[in-house]
Formats: C-alpha cells, structure tokens, sequence
C-alpha cells in the first residue's frame, strides 16, 4: 500500500518537473534571463544580451553539510514583478538614482528531502542581479555552508580584468589577460602566501569581461548587500571559460554559519556594450536597502589632509613615539619612554596641518600614529596591540581638540586594530566615546595583519559581520567612517550612508612602495569602485620620493596633472589631499584646484572610457552650477575629445584648465603642467592632449 | 684569534655550570625544594616533605616556536628573600591573611641562541609556587607557545582524586584512583568527546593526591593567577607515577601567544599531613596580586534565590519566551509573538520572589530567561544568539527596578552568551550600562556550549583573557560577577573581589540530572574551590523531582540538613538559596537557617576532614559574635565529633541544631530532619550523627 502510494507521488513528482522553463528580459528588453532545471532538478540560468548568448547555461544552488540546494527540486511557481522608483542618496555622483527593474522570483521545492528555495532575479537596463532566499524549512534550519554551486559561463576566451583571489587583501595590480592565459597573468602572484591558497586561477570581485570580437559587450561581476555571509570569489576553468563562486571559508573550513530564512548576497552582472556604462552603472546600490538611518544631516563629505605621508616619503619617519618595540599598550607607561624624535604625530606637528587646511579650506586632518601600540607589529603573537583612548605623550588631545575647534577644522581619527576585530569590538563603545569627547565624528579604521578571531579571514563571514556591526555602531554616535583592510564594498553605504569610503584596493600608498602603474586608475572604476567609493589618497604633487633623500627612491606612475583629474574620476565623499603642506604651498596654483573641487556631485557624465586605457568624465556640483571635468589616460599620450553639450544650450562658461605641459612625462616630467582659462559653452568640442601617465582636471563655472 | 677566544669563553662557562644545587625550605623547615640543572643543561626540582622525598626529579622548561626554554643554561645568580606579612581580604573565610614564604629566584641563562629564564619559587608553611619569569631577551620577544615541560613526579602508585582532562568543560564526578588505575577509572569518560580529544589519561587541576603509607601526605596540585596564558591540565603516566603540565591549545593547536617580558601562572601544590590544612590554605590567593580596585565598599556579598529551578524541576517550563525557534534576537519583533505560557520569567512570577526575598531577609532575586534568544541553541551555527539590553515582552524591566527597589531586594541579572564571548565583548559595555540603568549590580555570566571566536576553548588563552575582561570591565561599572562555564579559578577574586563567584565545577544543577552522589562535595573544597568561590547553589529542600510530576524522577544525592550544611562546607560570598519559594514554606523553620547563615567570615576552623568521604567546619560571622557549625558525610551514616574549643573560654552560647532525624537517609528519607537546642561552651565535645548522604547545620549564638 505505502510503496503504491509513494509511486503514484513520485509519478505526479515527474509530471511536475516538466515545468516549462522561466524568463525575463529587461525594461529595454536588451537583457534577457532564463531559468530551467535539467533532469535532475538542478537549477540553472542563461543570459542573452541584444539577442546573443552572454552567459552560456550556468549553475545555481548552495552546499551545506546538514542538506544541499542544488537538485532534486521542481519550479512550485514563479512570481514576477517590475519596478520603476527613484531614491536620493545621501552623497554620490547623482543627486536623484533611478531604480527599475522587472523581477522574477522561482519557487523551487524539494521532496526528498524537503526542502524549498527561492531565485530571486531582478533584471535592469544595465545588467542583473540574482540572490538565493532560504525560507524556513521543515527541517535544516540552521546551516553550515560549504559553498555555492553558482556558475557564470561564457563562450569564448573573452578578456578578463581582474587580481587573485585571496582571503586577506585585494591591494593587487591588474591583469589584463584571457581566460586561458589566466595561469601565466596570475604566475607572478604565485608567491603570494593568500593567493596561493586560493589556488593559481582564483581571482577576485568585482572584475570585468570584455567579450571577443567585433562588438565587445562588457560585463562587471561582483555582488551586492554582502551581509551575513562570506566575500565570494571566482575560480576559473580557464579551458571552459567558466567561472565558479568559490566562497571565503574561515580557518576552520567553514564558508558561513546560517539560520533560516536567509537571503544571500545578490551575484551582479553590470552588462552594456558602451563601456561608459559600466562605469555610470548604480546597480549594485540599487540592489542594497534603503538608508538605514533616519536623520542623516551630521553625515557630512569632505576633504581631508593627514599626519600620514611623513611616514611614507622615507624611511625615517615613524608611528611609534619610541623605539621601544617592548612597550606594551595598558602596561607600559608611555609618559616614562623617551621619544625617538621621529614621530610626526606630536601636537606642534598637527598644529601646521590643521593651520594649512584652515587657511586652505580643507575640512578635516587625520592623525595617524597618535595612540600606544605602534611600538612593534608582533601583532598576531599578542592579544592588544592597540588602546584607542590612550594618546602618546606628544599628542595633546584636549588642546588639539579647541585648537580645530578655534580654526574651524575637523580631526579624524585613527583606528588601527593591527587585524585584531576580537579586541576592537571589547574597546568599541569607549573608543567611540573618546572621539565624541573630543570633537572628533570621522574615523578611518584598519586591520593590518592577520585576523584575530584566529580563526578567520579579512573577508570571512565573521569580518564581513564585524566591519558592519563597526560603522552601524558608529553610527549610533554620528561618526563616519573610512575602513581600510576591510571586506571590498558592496554597495552596503546606500543603507549606511556613514560608511562614507574604503580602501579595499591598492591605494595611493603604494607610490611610495614603487609606484602605481597609470593603468591602475584606468581599472579601478570599472571594477573597484562599483561596490562604493575608494579612500584612494590622490593629491601627490611630489611623486619622485628620492626628493626627501630619506632613504627611499620610488617614483609615482603619474603626472601632477593626472592627480588633479582623480578628483573627478575617483569619485569619494572622503577625499584626501595626501601630499605634504609644503609641497602644496611649492604648486599653490595647482593645489587652488584641490581647494576648489567638490566631493558631491549632483550628476555626472561619462564622457569617454575604456577599461586599463583612458576615462574622461564631467560632474556637476552638487552645491552650485560649476560643472569639473576631469580626463586621465595609461602610460600612452592621448588626446581627449571632451563634447561640453551636457552644459545648457546658449550658457557661456569660463573653463580653467589644469593640464600637463607639452613636455611632460609621468616617467621624466611629471611636475610639468599648465593653467589656461577658455570660454565654453554647450556647443564646444575641446581636443585635449594628456601626456603619458597624465590627465587633465577642469573647472567649468558660469560666466555671470 | 676569534676561535681562541671562544674557546676561552667556553672554558669559563664550563666552570660557570659546575654551580650546586639551589635550595630552599619552609619558614618552618618542613618543606624543603631542590633546584639542579643536568648535564644538558636542563632544569628540574625536587620537595622533600617533613624529610622525606615528595616529588622526584622533575622537569622545567617550556617549549615555543620561535626558541625553547628548555636546556643550555647554566645558573647566573640565585636570589633568596623571606616575606611575612597579612593582608585582609575583601570577603572570605577569614578577616585576615598570613602571607609567609620564602622565595628563591633562580636566574638562568643560556648562550647559544642567547637566553634568560628566571624560575621563581616561593615556599610556605603549606606548600610551593613556583612560575616561569620570562624577561626581554637579546632576540625572540615573541613566542607562539606550543607547551611547558614542567612535572610533577612522584615515587610510588598514589591516590590520585582527579576529574578527567578537558578543554571546555569541568562538570564532571570525581575519581578517587591510583595512578595505575586511572585509565579504568576514566574509562567511563571516554565517550565524552573533549576528554576523549585530550587522551585517556589527561585529567584536570585542581586535583588532589594522597600518598600511600602509613603516614600520608595529601598534595593539591593546581595553579595560581591564570592571566594572559592557557588553562594547564595533567598528562599522567600512569605506570611512572609522573605527571606532565598539558597547556590548553586553541583550535590551531598553539597554546599562547606571549609577548615578552611575561610571567606565567604559578604552579601550585598545597602539601600537609593533615587534610584539614589543604582546606583551610590560603596559598593560592597569597600567590596572587593584591585587591586593585581602590574602593570596595560597593562589593557585598549576598545571598540569593532565582527565577531558575522552576525551568529544572520537570520538562515543563522553558528559559524562552515562546516555541518560535526561529526567532532571531533583534531580527524578530517579539511583543508579535505568542508567550508559550510556560515561561517563568515573568513580571508577576519575579514579583512573587521579590516578596518572598523581602519577606525572608534574601538579598537578591536573580532571573534566567528574561531576555531575547532563548528560543533555540544552534548558537554554534548562528554569529548572535542573545541580546543583553532587549527583555522579553512579558518582562518589565522599569516597573520590577521599581518593585524590587520598593522591596528593598537586589535584582541579579543573567548574561546566557551561548559561549559567543566574540559577540558579548562587542555588546559588553552596553549590556554593562543597561544593568546599571536599572539598579542592577550583580551578573549572573553563561558560556553554554562552543566558543565563539571558533578558534577558541573554554580555557584556552584568549578565552582566558576575555573572562578576566569581563571581570575587570564590571568593575569599571561597579557590577559583581558570578560567571558559569568559565575556566576554573585560580585566585584571582583576591586581585578582582567583585568576582564573587564561578561555577566551574559539576553544581547543584545535577541534582536534576540524575543527581549528585554525596561523596561529591567532600571533594569540591579540596579541589575546585582552593581557586575561589562556588557558586554550587545550595539549599535544595525537594530534591526528589518526582515530586512535580513533571516529566523528571531524578533523585538528589543529599538529606535536607545537608543542604543547610553546605553553607558552611561550600563557602562563598554569593550563595544561592537555589529552591522555590513553596518549598521554603513547606519547611519554614529548617528554611530560618538559611536566612540567619552569614556568607562572609572573619575566622575558620576545620575540625574534621578527609577527602571523598567528611568535613566538618566551624565559621565565626564576620559581622557579629555567633559561629556556624557544618559537618556532612559521604553515603556512609557518620558521627562527626564537634569540639568546640574555639570558642571563647567559659563563655556561654546556645547551639541551634539543624540535624538529620535518626531515620534519615538520603536515598530512602532525605526531608527527615530534627531542630534542637543545646547550650554550649568551649568545653563541649558534641557527637553528632549524620545520616547516609546527610549533615548538620549549627547555629552558635552568645548567651546574653
């Protein structure tokens, strides 16, 4: 009788499989999605762009060790929806961001176990997005993850931008390769310890396709709202073109710890054959929540200068206060160590800057090296390496604090947690305390080293949930927040708006560590940025650092123009102007643009890009009608064509141009630039030459 | 030239390793310690008892990635120094401490790698300490430490009394064995699987050793102030009689991570003839820093009932709120859920607690289960299970603050973790507020299950630290701690003495699973609580579960006057009256002990004891003239002769006696108790019966 009953449902099972399959195309219709299971019930997804294959049947589901999500299921329905609705972000390159899309929901079920899963796609205009929901089950509700199963397949041997999967950092050079040539473009990486791990072919999000042959159609993957669950990387079949989510595990083998219902990350493709798109796309913070956050006013964008690049310009300057690399934060009495005379951040030091972007305009100074702890970076071998409440002998925070106050100037603090989030959650509350106490309401955080829990990684479940857990509690004191070393961006700033930058990349820094190539900058906003602004530190005015004679001889892959242009082209509500004062009083005219460039864009166009070579692109203030335009280019001269007709019909404007001087080289002659002033209106077509590692950084105002 | 030279060098320290012996005795010259080095350089110690040999030739040293600590040295210099002085304790068994040693420093070094190691030694009457003083070296001040060689080795087949080794948990029965049969005497824990991890023969400190012979000498071998370093267990080789120090690693098999200069904890052994003595020794608060907290008038100790044993009486009443075992603390919105109506966490149920406290003179109402998280414990698989500041729809915090303050009661909080000590650190200093916004100041801390960071134990070094933070960070906000499932005390309530109390023990909780034999807490105190206070939670009058009809027929392994007994027997300065208000008036005039019985003393005197089978001690009440008698027994009926001679000569007192009836038996008739009076006087020589299982309580009041 049983066995009759369970055949007669596994016959009715069977017709249910034969569900024909689910589509959904785009608002435009350019974009179109498919959904099927194959015979086994295993879940599966294709993508056609204006009529031709993009992502060839690709895999979805999810591998836990109590039960799996990747077959024996049935579509039970599918639900749709489209959506047309605009939002206003709190800062960003628009003032208004238009979010539409036609979504598909597939209900799959299970019966053997029983299990349910819904895919949850939502296709734009500018590509599309997918997550996985795991509603309540009938049993298995608390899961530990292994995996995803999911795939991106393409046909070709398509090129691909991108850096090596690692666990720990993403401060990496871009290659520009093929999937089959991906072995020998990640070879040189081999050696790094993190990469290694990962295996030779596994590469990071967000990374960018720029499809074979005539017609290339680029295509940005990375994922959206990563909440709860670990960072994803791709492991590459570099002979199938294939591309598999490899997800962070932390160190015990475990990707992430569940408790249904829960909705993964969204997986985005940010799809159009106008790479200029790519770059305007806001699709992944479409994809995020809401802002959290119901007053915003005390979120404040703005420019800072920093105690930093001291450290970086030699090998003289230091963090440390003392030489005493035993001293030991809570333990040793820091006011009984004798100073090494070589430590920048000191009262009278902080004095000039605060002094300078007083005088200059420059909202806030960073204080870096300003607490105990920097003494040695035995970090992993000792459980506190850092207080956040206790200031070096020579940095007097009460003066300091009505010294800013008195010249209208803000300090950011430093937070460096030598990778220690265990310790940083304990002194949080009182950390955040101190900086109400003393008038400071922007931090930028670091996690230097390897991660204490030792049991994880910079990018497993636990720190993606601890970095949060950090700029949601930061909020509840009105305090923004610039995390480095922290889990690549996701678009999560749309819900905490607070969270105003990253690093998550390689920054300016490292033109004291040899330089950046030009086509570095040339990349990130393709890939990088598309998860949310970037604390990259531009404003290097003196770039050949054998300058300072301080032991150091690397030279900056760039131009002084060029450092101009990232303003405009590395968009960030924090942005830094890295250099010394000294060397912005030597180019004053040159630095009267950084004065003048705003961080808050109220639209923006992008006017001509393509990945690893050139971006030149025009934003208009949000606070005026001034319109900036700035342009950078690779290690190649060019020449941009900037089209002025995004100005007004019939409205003159007086362009004042900062460019590179004829003769100028990022190589030989970065220091070479020119300012010129010309009329414009919305009929001008500027033909602008950028020197090799250079660019061009333009103010554009009414004429009255 | 440079060869010659080292050759001489090496002559010289030939020379230099031909220095004697070092050695040092017992202010009274009973106790006598040998230190040596072997021909490889390697040090090791010996004690002698009373003249003759205790503990052979046993190794010192430790072991680290970096370097060892383990031989090559020779003796640069011995200091000695005699120390007698008292201090007086905030709360104890006694108002005053006797601090009198002397100490023997044994300075070590070694040349090639270049190392330092000072072995310090402190002797007492009743017993030694010795530690590891690590100080800065030449190279290596970081060390990722793997293990220590320390021993304890003995001559002959010893009684040992030992619970098994583990790295989460110490809830276990107690074996009286021999080291040979130790492997059949753990046989039974086998199973467990953390014992099972740390082998078959690796037990846990405290543990208690009495040798074999007429003449008996009784060790207890634990340690002293466990900070910044592993929990230490015992690998025993059973067939050599020798014991081996075994550090609790984490999950990546390192023990520590030490930054030098550092000291490890002392290695304890409390040594006497007289098993009294081990009781009443104070040597491992001795081996600890003094009080640093300036002001402790607001530390009281206290008696306490809970809103507890309701939820252990059957399979009936639940910690949670409602049956939704998905609900997620702060996700979920509770007031939307249904009570399961079996939840004694309630405002009204507290308030009847309250008054009963009030009623009855009790300090302190302590309730579990009054805040969100309950509602299942997959706490391993999810990254938050409870919040700290968020109480149940059904629990008023506002009007019990007010009811309770009206009733002139103290309400203790419970801070259940589910053993996510990462995640409580980060809630820690909110939690902590939130308790004093609402007149709480004492904490009830629970580490029930596996610890979060996932690399962690329950004793390994970063649990070890994050214990103590709390500890101290309680301090900050004038809380008192009680914490559960935490690493076993080492004496460090002298140093933080808001640290009332621990559990780290198998508790009066077992009473409901199957109970507790009666021999068990005439192990505890020459075991477990020479680290520090029990929070055991006596005063369990309906022991037999039956009794509800509930679901449980577990039976207690005790007679009622036993329980009162235990007040004095299981002293500490947060003692539980751990049953239900009902049951306190079932037996009103047995409950009037409970009510007049001091927790905190100013003299003690343990007139009979012997280890697994009696104890009989008398307490004078630190605040007035009345002593307190307690004397319990094993399974075997016992006549405990009481001398009073400590009391006053010729002064007269009435004795209130709480004692077993004479057909008493704990496993046949546990509630037969009798009350009587007698008048005493320092000439009194009581022989008191106790039943199987039973004991007595005696109230000692001066005649006026």
């Amino acid at each position: 009788m049983n066995f009759m009953k369970n055949l007669f449902s596994i016959i009715m099972l069977a017709a249910g499989l034969s569900a024909s399959a689910a589509e959904i195309a785009s608002p435009d219709g350019m974009l179109r999605l498919t959904v099927d299971l194959d015979p086994q019930g295993a879940p599966f997804y294709s993508v056609a762009y204006k009529g031709a294959p993009l992502v060839e049947n690709s895999r979805l589901g999810l591998t836990a060790d109590e039960t799996s999500f990747n077959d024996g299921f049935r579509i039970a329905s599918v639900d749709t929806l489209t959506v047309d609705r605009t939002w206003q972000p709190v800062w960003g390159e628009y003032s208004e961001v238009r979010d539409h899309f036609r979504e598909m929901a597939v209900n799959l079920v299970a019966d053997n176990p029983e299990r349910a899963l819904t895919l949850r796609f939502r296709v734009f205009d500018d590509g599309l997005g997918f997550r996985y929901e795991l509603p309540a089950q009938s049993k298995n509700n608390y899961l530990t993850l292994r995996g995803e199963a999911t795939e991106f397949n393409f046909a070709d041997d398509h090129t691909l931008f991108c850096i090596p999967g690692d666990y720990d950092t993403d401060e990496y050079l871009w290659s520009e390769t093929t999937f089959s040539n991906l072995p020998e473009a990640l070879g040189n990486y081999r050696k790094h310890s993190e990469a290694q791990r990962t295996g030779g072919t596994v590469i990071q999000t967000p990374m960018l396709i720029k499809t074979k042959g005539e017609h290339p159609v680029y295509v940005n993957i990375h994922e959206a709202a990563l909440v709860g669950y670990p960072a994803m990387l791709l492991d590459v079949d570099t002979e199938g073109f294939d591309m598999k989510a490899s997800l962070v595990p932390d160190r015990l083998g475990v990707s992430g710890y569940l408790q249904l219902p829960f909705s993964t990350p969204w997986r985005t493709l940010i799809v159009s054959d106008d790479a200029r798109d790519i770059l305007a796309s806001q699709l992944i913070y479409n994809l995020n929540e809401p802002c959290k956050i119901e007053d915003t006013s005390w979120i404040k964008p703005m420019k800072f200068m920093g105690v930093w690049w001291e450290m970086f310009t030699g090998n003289v300057k230091t963090w440390a206060y003392s030489d005493d690399y035993l001293a030991k934060p809570g333990v040793t009495d820091y006011s009984s160590l004798r100073s090494n005379g070589r430590h920048p951040a000191n009262t009278e030091n902080v004095k000039k800057y605060i002094d300078f972007a007083s005088a200059h305009g420059i909202d806030a100074v960073l204080v870096e090296g300003w607490n105990e702890g920097w003494e040695d970076w035995a970090s992993y071998r000792k459980n506190r390496q850092f207080l956040f409440d206790k200031a070096y002998p020579d940095f007097d925070v009460e003066q300091l604090r009505e010294y800013a106050k008195a010249k209208g100037v803000k300090l950011v603090m430093h937070h460096e947690t030598a990778a220690n989030a265990a310790d940083y959650a304990l002194q949080l509350d009182r950390a955040f305390q101190f900086m109400k106490d003393n008038n400071y309401d922007a931090v930028k955080t670091g996690y230097v080293g390897a991660v204490i829990p030792r049991s994880e990684h910079h990018t497993s479940q636990w720190m993606v949930d601890h970095v949060l857990d950090v700029a949601k509690r930061a909020a509840d004191y009105h305090i923004m927040v610039d995390s480095h070393e922290a889990p690549r961006p996701t678009g999560l700033a749309r819900t905490w708006p607070n969270w105003l930058a990253q690093e998550s990349a390689r920054g300016g820094e490292f033109e004291s560590f040899g330089g950046n190539p030009p086509s570095h900058t040339c990349m990130l906003p393709f890939t990088r940025l598309k998860g949310g602004p970037m604390d990259y530190t531009p404003g290097l005015f003196q770039g050949d650092l054998s300058y300072y004679g301080e032991g150091k001889t690397s030279k900056a892959g760039t131009t002084l123009a060029r450092q101009l242009a990232l303003y405009l082209t590395m968009p960030s509500p924090m942005q830094m102007a890295c250099d010394l004062p000294e060397n912005y009083e030597r180019f004053a005219d040159a630095f009267r643009f950084i004065e003048d460039v705003p961080v808050d864009w109220s639209d923006s166009r992008y006017l001509e890009a393509e990945p690893n070579r050139y971006i030149t692109v025009a934003r208009k203030d949000k606070n005026s009608d001034d319109w900036y335009v700035g342009a950078i280019t690779d290690d190649q001269r060019r020449t941009a064509l900037i089209d002025f007709s995004f100005l007004p019909k019939g409205a003159k404007y007086e362009a004042t141009i900062y460019e590179d001087a004829p003769d100028a080289d990022y190589r030989t002659n970065p220091q070479a630039y020119r300012i010129r002033t010309v009329k414009v209106t919305d009929k001008t077509r500027l033909k602008q030459p950028l020197a090799p590692g250079g660019g061009v950084a333009i103010r554009v105002v009414p004429l009255k």
